[in-house]
């Protein structure tokens, strides 16, 4: 496919390219889904061109879609990478000579790229990766285990993790993430996978009930041994009211 | 200088510009920084052109002390604008006409140019607008009171303005924008240009109160008839700690 690109490369817009960060959380984990082409050692973001008639939004959803055969994700642009070492000669000419195209003919591929970001925080269980070619790898790995990443792919990763975590200040987030009822503790769990830290509990219970978004259940978590924490669950209507308006209405 | 950037494309990279939004605060009016070409009739963002030997955050730099004058300003990226209709030929067909290219010379500049937004909040005092061209004209100009502007640059205009008054909601700000010694009223109606309403004085106060960023000084305002406010200024240590951590540590 990258090859195909490369041959017609009129068909797309000249050094620019899309990488996704696609975060999904399960069993505690923030996981990343990552791929492995055939002709890598490395793994990498999925990511791709953008094709001289399509809009960059547009372009990024397909790109996913046409990499892990991901669908129906909302994608957020977060930044845009362009340092002019972010993809040296060296990269693209390797990779020119395992798909045995001409430098010359390939010289569209190794001009330096910039890249715009996207990123998406899904639902683990509904995201069912799946290499659209064959000789692809794509995987779910826990972003503490990341392996070396391809380019400039590592700072991309890292710099969507610091927006995901800095879109916990403004926005809730849970709902798709968590079961349809869940107790404090859970959702306090979610929070402090996505951060990395330890929450104080009555903190966080005070922080995530002046929100105003829970909807406290006439319901116990069952099977729990002693002490049965309450369940909840998400007030919609008020969770997409937060959503739109951002958490602080503060000022 | 357009003239030169399209005659020797080659140096630039292709299908990319960069627009930088310069808000400034003076007279309790949040103003915009924008330019005139001698070409058009509208007035536009200053932007420019990627040259293929600078990473964007540099080449951004560079843009807007070229087009403005405008030194030693901290931009920040903000997004990338990416439409295929952004710039349609007819815009880049007329500008090439005026210059006095050919249509088939100037090819470079009729593609889809996807856009780079930069912005930055600055003392107005101490940016002092200056077309580099002495065909062009560099002003401050009241953000309600925007001409229209070429191309999607409201679009590019409106979306930075989003992003600073989101940003109130994460960092402090105030410092460079008002005069070392000022009262809480005066912080407040910084607050409330920005996010262009009125605020609570009793929230606002306990609220910025609480961020510990504030000193209270043993003095008053003078000059003011009934009841002299107090004056404060900003504990900069504790700013800075601020705005490298976020405000919200809350979670």
């Amino acid at each position: 496919m990258l090859k195909d690109i490369i041959e017609n490369s009129h068909n797309y817009q000249p050094g620019l390219s899309i990488d996704c960060v696609i975060f999904g959380f399960h069993d505690n984990q923030l996981k990343v889904l990552l791929i492995k082409v055939n002709q890598s050692e490395k793994w990498s973001l999925p990511g791709g061109f953008v094709p001289i008639d399509q809009d960059i939004d547009t372009a990024a959803v397909t790109i996913l879609n046409q990499r892990t055969g991901v669908e129906g994700v909302f994608l957020r642009q977060f930044a845009t990478f362009g340092k002019i070492k972010r993809n040296d000669n060296h990269f693209g000419a390797a990779v020119l000579e395992h798909l045995n195209i001409d430098q010359e003919k390939g010289k569209w591929f190794t001009q330096r790229f910039v890249t715009i970001g996207y990123y998406a925080l899904v639902d683990f269980l509904k995201i069912i990766p799946n290499a659209v070619n064959q000789y692809d790898i794509v995987e779910w790995i826990d972003h503490k285990e990341v392996p070396d990443l391809i380019l400039d792919h590592r700072e991309i990763l890292d710099k969507a993790l610091d927006t995901l975590r800095t879109e916990l200040n403004l926005m809730p987030v849970g709902y798709n993430l968590l079961p349809e009822k869940f107790t404090i503790p859970e959702l306090q769990k979610l929070y402090e996978t996505i951060l990395d830290k330890k929450l104080d509990r009555r903190n966080f219970l005070r922080k995530i009930t002046n929100i105003g978004i829970l909807t406290k259940l006439d319901e116990k978590k069952s099977n729990v041994a002693h002490k049965a924490p309450n369940l909840y669950s998400f007030d919609k209507e008020k969770y997409d009211e937060v959503l739109k308006n951002g958490l602080n209405q503060g000022w």
